[in-house]
């Protein structure tokens, strides 16, 4: 196990302690590229254990970072993000077992072909190098972000919030002690040195020594990230999401989907924040859903149609059809049937998560096909957008990006692959 | 067919001109992503037709630039990438019917699985989108990128050289003439309005309206593309290739491999620049190939165990370890056996293309895993990398990114997927 780069650069000098950072994470990442999947399990068991033990320090440099959070006034929602106990300990430690219970997406072959000359062509999964991650608030984020880097054989260099810079340092004290215990080079997870703004800069313009960034946080922050990047970056955007309720759908069927949809949790991006309902069924559905979510307490912005049904309908601005509100409110508007509906959504979603709830195959087809968003759901509630709803284990986030990773960010969404070639002493004519 | 938005906006407000463009791109995108192969491969067919229809037009226009061209004082290589003749335009014909042959990657289901609760997950192969092609002189790239992107049901926004802007304004016509035959829309493939510089920057801060944009041109122009892109790039650099010859070679093989690797054409990516052997093999394997490569022409930069060969080989300075040189140049070092040679490479490459030579297996499969390359081979030339060659038919470029598209980029790597989740009625509990 070598010093940190973080441990042997002289303080004041951070861009030199940054590029040295980066070039150990590299070298960790080539190491970890062949590491046998036995020895990323036995760390990441390790790392839960010492999780454990170490749970008084933990608890110790979280109270620090409350104390500070509190005098800084900082808002009762984000010391809660901020706050850890035995119970979110625990929950920490055993996230990571079960980060080493699922399959190791590296060195699976995708495809494999053989050319007429003889080359044996393999596309082999691999992981993607050295992932950087900027997040905010809840320490907890440390230990998963970092579970997933390591279980798809990537390094990875963690930025957390300031707010809870010392809660994250005691917790990666404990990923490292897990390193250890398997050989795993100590630079597999690294931190930025300081909680200063600045690190993040020298971060994003690391191209060559950082593969890729996640960003996790608010729009601010990824905006930020996108903006300065010479890194590629895996964005998580708004999830402006929509269900979708045809005239040919379930009455029941509808209501208790959108119910979920919006309701079910206000607060992850997977919640419906616009609910479309087809002309004709303006009597037969409409109603029914507005008076349930009226009378659950969320508050509908509708158009003149919507407004007609009951008069606590607000009326909704053009703002409204773009907005995330992430709260028990959401806008509502009636369209003409499928195609005013993919029209709805394609102009004013966030590429995110669609739904449509209908009877008739042919309507579902079209919507599934024609709505360009990372997940399109027919008769589901939306908020199903999750890897582990998805079956894909734990992610990292859920990717509004085309490129690369769409949908949930798990392991396999961590990878890249490689070609290799196999021959007898082929050249090229 | 609607009239193309560089044909509608006032001239002068190149922005508002730009943006018209885009959104015109997205439109017909969403269009495309729902279109059957039949249309798509039609429209290809139909181009290929009003390619050979349009030679005349095509070569006048053609003889417009090389007059410039010259009178500017272009290079006699740069004058021959601009040059098109009839045999070049038939070629340009001929591979959009290749591309139209080619299998249709959309809608291709990648996975599916069926949760505990019924649902039943696809993931699904969808176009990227719009992606936008800024490309140098040769104007056959106007019709083999904008084939490709169609293929995969993407809309192309390209940006010709402005050396070759009028010849590929006249081949986008007879592209056009092919998608209005088949119905589909002519924002499908656009060009930007205007050879000035300006348009470019216009295009890499379009995010929200491109999904991606893939340079094809020198380092030059593909750094300015990563440093100003606020959109994703796929990027296309340098090919630093190495050929390993292990102790274990067989020395005709070796030989043979290199010589191939490095003089089938000089100027290509997959070209070896760099060739290692090892230390046990000096006398055996290296004094033969250096002797080779001598004596047909190329020159050997080599250290002290190369230049103690032959007195032909120069000495190499550091920065030959790093450079891709397009030409009958090669550097050549002694390493230390497999270790050795990864070390190296792993360091100096360009993670492009690299080969090992030798008949042991464990030696192989220890390169093969360990080198970070787009594509490793054993026994094969490194000349290997391309599209065609790897059966994927055309390509667009090779790809050194590791985020979506590693190595020959055709029609599959121009793609993305969805999730489609069909489910009775599902809620999340």
């Amino acid at each position: 196990m070598t010093a940190l780069a973080s441990e042997r650069a002289p303080p004041g000098d951070l861009a030199a302690q940054m590029t040295a950072l980066g070039q150990a994470a590299r070298a960790a990442a080539l190491e970890l590229a062949t590491t046998p999947t036995a020895a990323k399990d036995r760390a990441l068991a390790a790392a839960a254990a010492a999780i454990r033990a170490a749970a008084p320090a933990i608890l110790q440099a979280n109270t620090a970072d409350l104390a500070d959070a509190r005098a800084a006034g900082l808002s009762g929602a984000m010391i809660d993000r901020l706050l850890l106990d035995a119970g979110r300990i625990e929950a920490m430690a055993r996230g990571l077992e079960e980060v080493a219970a699922l399959p190791d997406p590296v060195g699976t072959t995708l495809a494999e072909w053989t050319r007429p000359n003889g080359l044996v062509i393999s596309r082999v999964r691999v992981p993607l190098g050295v992932i950087a991650i900027i997040f905010e608030s809840r320490p907890n984020v440390t230990a998963d972000a970092a579970a997933l880097c390591l279980k798809a054989g990537n390094a990875a260099v963690l930025r957390p919030g300031s707010e809870s810079f010392r809660s994250s340092r005691a917790i990666l004290a404990a990923l490292q002690a897990g390193l250890a215990v398997a050989g795993l080079p100590a630079a597999a997870i690294q931190m930025v040195p300081t909680a200063d703004r600045s690190a993040v800069g020298i971060l994003l313009g690391m191209s060559g020594l950082i593969d890729v960034v996640v960003p996790r946080g608010g729009r601010g922050l990824i905006e930020r990230v996108i903006a300065e990047s010479r890194v590629p970056v895996i964005r998580h955007l708004d999830g402006n999401c929509h269900v979708y309720v045809d005239g040919a759908a379930d009455p029941a069927m509808a209501l208790r989907i959108v119910h979920n949809a919006k309701l079910r949790r206000t607060g992850i991006c997977g919640a419906a924040e616009s609910l479309l309902v087809d002309r004709r069924a303006t009597a037969t559905h409409l109603a029914p859903i507005v008076r349930d979510l009226l009378d659950s307490g969320c508050e509908v912005r509708g158009d003149a149609a919507v407004q007609a049904v009951d008069p606590r309908v607000r009326a909704a601005s053009e703002a409204d059809w773009s907005t995330e509100y992430l709260d028990a409110v959401i806008s509502a508007a009636v369209v003409d049937g499928v195609e005013g509906a993919i029209t709805h959504v394609n102009r004013y979603g966030s590429h995110h998560t669609d739904a449509i709830v209908t009877e008739d195959a042919a309507a579902a087809a079209r919507f599934l096909a024609a709505v360009d968003s990372a997940v399109v759901l027919h008769n589901a509630s939306t908020q199903f957008t999750d890897g582990a709803e998805f079956g894909m284990g734990a992610e990292i986030g859920i990717s509004t990006d085309k490129l690369h990773a769409r949908g949930p960010v798990g392991t396999e969404q961590l990878t890249s692959y490689k070609y290799v070639v196999r021959g007898s002493g082929q050249l090229r004519p």
